[in-house]
Protein backbone atom coordinates (compact mmCIF):
# COMPACT_ATOMS: atom_id res chain seq x y z
CA UNK A 1 0.00 0.00 0.00
CA UNK A 2 1.33 3.02 -0.96
CA UNK A 3 2.00 5.61 2.10
CA UNK A 4 1.42 9.29 2.04
CA UNK A 5 4.21 11.19 3.68
CA UNK A 6 1.68 13.98 4.72
CA UNK A 7 -0.28 11.25 6.35
CA UNK A 8 2.55 9.40 8.08
CA UNK A 9 4.34 11.74 9.43
CA UNK A 10 2.30 15.18 9.24
CA UNK A 11 4.20 16.51 11.70
CA UNK A 12 7.64 16.89 9.43
CA UNK A 13 5.49 17.21 5.92
CA UNK A 14 3.37 20.34 4.87
CA UNK A 15 1.57 20.63 1.73
CA UNK A 16 2.61 24.35 0.78
CA UNK A 17 0.83 23.95 -2.57
CA UNK A 18 -0.78 21.69 -5.05
CA UNK A 19 -2.41 21.96 -8.37
CA UNK A 20 -3.18 19.60 -11.59
CA UNK A 21 0.62 19.45 -12.41
CA UNK A 22 2.38 19.08 -9.19
CA UNK A 23 2.24 18.56 -5.11
CA UNK A 24 4.94 20.65 -2.90
CA UNK A 25 5.74 19.05 0.52
CA UNK A 26 7.83 21.13 2.44
CA UNK A 27 9.62 19.02 5.23
CA UNK A 28 11.75 20.02 8.18
CA UNK A 29 13.12 17.63 11.35
CA UNK A 30 15.72 17.81 13.71
CA UNK A 31 18.53 15.44 14.13
CA UNK A 32 17.55 12.21 15.45
CA UNK A 33 13.86 12.27 14.08
CA UNK A 34 12.98 9.31 12.11
CA UNK A 35 10.07 8.83 9.73
CA UNK A 36 7.57 6.07 9.64
CA UNK A 37 7.32 3.85 6.42
CA UNK A 38 6.45 6.46 3.38
CA UNK A 39 5.90 7.00 -0.41
CA UNK A 40 6.96 9.11 -3.01
CA UNK A 41 5.74 9.65 -6.59
CA UNK A 42 8.51 10.67 -9.01
CA UNK A 43 9.92 13.66 -7.37
CA UNK A 44 12.44 16.53 -7.86
CA UNK A 45 13.94 17.32 -4.71
CA UNK A 46 15.55 20.70 -3.79
CA UNK A 47 17.76 21.08 -0.74
CA UNK A 48 17.22 23.81 2.09
CA UNK A 49 19.76 22.37 4.09
CA UNK A 50 22.58 20.43 3.94
CA UNK A 51 21.88 17.47 6.19
CA UNK A 52 22.95 13.41 6.49
CA UNK A 53 20.26 10.64 6.23
CA UNK A 54 20.26 6.85 6.78
CA UNK A 55 17.43 5.58 4.11
CA UNK A 56 15.86 2.15 4.69
CA UNK A 57 14.74 1.43 1.11
CA UNK A 58 13.34 -2.76 1.01
CA UNK A 59 16.02 -4.86 3.14
CA UNK A 60 18.74 -1.93 1.78
CA UNK A 61 20.22 1.05 4.27
CA UNK A 62 22.00 3.40 2.79
CA UNK A 63 23.45 6.83 4.22
CA UNK A 64 23.64 9.96 1.88
CA UNK A 65 24.95 13.41 2.65
CA UNK A 66 23.70 16.65 0.97
CA UNK A 67 24.69 20.51 0.65
CA UNK A 68 22.11 23.01 0.38
CA UNK A 69 20.50 24.06 -2.28
CA UNK A 70 20.80 21.32 -4.30
CA UNK A 71 18.53 19.71 -6.92
CA UNK A 72 17.66 16.12 -7.79
CA UNK A 73 15.86 13.30 -8.64
CA UNK A 74 14.12 11.32 -6.63
CA UNK A 75 12.47 8.00 -8.63
CA UNK A 76 9.15 6.87 -7.33
CA UNK A 77 10.16 4.87 -4.53
CA UNK A 78 8.89 3.72 -0.77
CA UNK A 79 11.05 4.29 1.93
CA UNK A 80 11.85 5.62 5.65
CA UNK A 81 14.18 7.89 6.66
CA UNK A 82 16.14 8.83 10.06
CA UNK A 83 18.28 12.77 10.35
CA UNK A 84 21.75 10.87 11.51
CA UNK A 85 23.35 14.33 11.26
CA UNK A 86 23.92 17.21 13.39
CA UNK A 87 21.27 19.60 12.20
CA UNK A 88 17.83 19.88 11.03
CA UNK A 89 16.56 19.15 7.69
CA UNK A 90 14.99 21.30 5.49
CA UNK A 91 13.78 19.73 1.68
CA UNK A 92 11.34 20.73 -1.04
CA UNK A 93 9.72 17.91 -2.32
CA UNK A 94 7.69 18.99 -5.83
CA UNK A 95 6.01 16.03 -6.94
CA UNK A 96 4.81 15.48 -10.61
CA UNK A 97 1.64 14.03 -11.34
CA UNK B 1 10.69 34.76 -30.31
CA UNK B 2 11.67 33.17 -26.79
CA UNK B 3 14.33 34.58 -25.12
CA UNK B 4 15.39 31.50 -22.30
CA UNK B 5 16.68 33.42 -19.43
CA UNK B 6 20.18 31.41 -19.34
CA UNK B 7 20.84 33.08 -22.17
CA UNK B 8 19.55 36.19 -21.77
CA UNK B 9 21.25 36.67 -18.14
CA UNK B 10 23.48 34.04 -17.50
CA UNK B 11 24.66 35.70 -14.67
CA UNK B 12 21.70 35.34 -12.99
CA UNK B 13 19.94 32.14 -13.99
CA UNK B 14 21.94 29.02 -13.92
CA UNK B 15 20.73 25.58 -14.38
CA UNK B 16 21.59 22.86 -11.60
CA UNK B 17 19.68 20.29 -12.98
CA UNK B 18 17.96 18.73 -16.12
CA UNK B 19 16.04 15.46 -16.84
CA UNK B 20 12.99 14.38 -19.41
CA UNK B 21 10.61 15.48 -17.11
CA UNK B 22 12.12 19.23 -15.65
CA UNK B 23 14.50 21.52 -15.62
CA UNK B 24 15.39 23.71 -13.01
CA UNK B 25 17.42 26.86 -12.80
CA UNK B 26 18.82 29.02 -9.43
CA UNK B 27 18.30 32.71 -9.64
CA UNK B 28 20.04 35.03 -7.61
CA UNK B 29 20.44 38.57 -8.15
CA UNK B 30 21.25 42.04 -5.86
CA UNK B 31 18.92 45.10 -4.95
CA UNK B 32 18.72 47.16 -8.36
CA UNK B 33 19.47 44.29 -11.06
CA UNK B 34 17.27 44.14 -14.06
CA UNK B 35 16.53 40.72 -16.14
CA UNK B 36 16.54 41.39 -19.98
CA UNK B 37 13.05 40.17 -21.23
CA UNK B 38 12.99 36.48 -21.42
CA UNK B 39 10.62 33.35 -21.36
CA UNK B 40 9.26 31.11 -19.05
CA UNK B 41 7.56 27.85 -19.51
CA UNK B 42 5.13 26.58 -17.51
CA UNK B 43 7.37 27.03 -13.95
CA UNK B 44 6.65 26.29 -10.36
CA UNK B 45 8.54 28.37 -8.12
CA UNK B 46 9.91 28.14 -5.14
CA UNK B 47 11.36 31.07 -2.94
CA UNK B 48 14.25 30.99 -0.69
CA UNK B 49 14.39 34.48 0.19
CA UNK B 50 12.19 37.32 0.92
CA UNK B 51 11.96 39.62 -2.28
CA UNK B 52 10.42 42.69 -3.57
CA UNK B 53 10.60 42.84 -7.42
CA UNK B 54 8.68 44.82 -11.04
CA UNK B 55 8.18 42.82 -13.44
CA UNK B 56 7.16 43.94 -16.86
CA UNK B 57 4.57 41.64 -18.59
CA UNK B 58 3.69 43.54 -22.20
CA UNK B 59 1.98 46.97 -21.41
CA UNK B 60 2.11 46.44 -17.59
CA UNK B 61 4.01 46.74 -15.07
CA UNK B 62 3.50 44.80 -11.89
CA UNK B 63 4.92 45.05 -8.31
CA UNK B 64 5.17 41.39 -6.13
CA UNK B 65 6.42 41.01 -2.55
CA UNK B 66 7.20 37.44 -1.25
CA UNK B 67 8.43 35.57 1.22
CA UNK B 68 10.80 32.71 1.76
CA UNK B 69 10.03 29.18 1.28
CA UNK B 70 6.74 30.07 -0.23
CA UNK B 71 5.89 27.59 -3.42
CA UNK B 72 3.60 28.96 -6.10
CA UNK B 73 2.64 28.79 -9.96
CA UNK B 74 4.28 30.67 -12.38
CA UNK B 75 2.35 30.14 -16.03
CA UNK B 76 4.01 29.98 -19.20
CA UNK B 77 4.90 33.86 -19.99
CA UNK B 78 7.34 36.44 -21.38
CA UNK B 79 8.56 39.50 -18.47
CA UNK B 80 11.40 41.53 -17.44
CA UNK B 81 12.20 42.03 -13.91
CA UNK B 82 13.76 44.13 -11.21
CA UNK B 83 15.17 44.01 -7.89
CA UNK B 84 13.07 46.77 -6.39
CA UNK B 85 13.81 45.66 -2.72
CA UNK B 86 17.16 45.90 -0.16
CA UNK B 87 18.04 42.63 -0.44
CA UNK B 88 19.05 39.89 -2.59
CA UNK B 89 16.37 37.49 -4.67
CA UNK B 90 16.82 33.83 -4.07
CA UNK B 91 14.56 31.43 -5.94
CA UNK B 92 14.22 28.40 -7.76
CA UNK B 93 12.33 27.71 -11.02
CA UNK B 94 11.08 24.32 -11.37
CA UNK B 95 10.38 24.29 -15.53
CA UNK B 96 7.72 21.63 -16.48
CA UNK B 97 8.83 20.15 -19.77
Amino acid sequence: MDQDPTITNPEFYKVIFENERVRVLEYRDNPGDRTELHHHPDTLMITLSNFRRRLTVGEQMVEIEKPAYEAGWLPAQTHAGENIGTTGTHVMFVELK
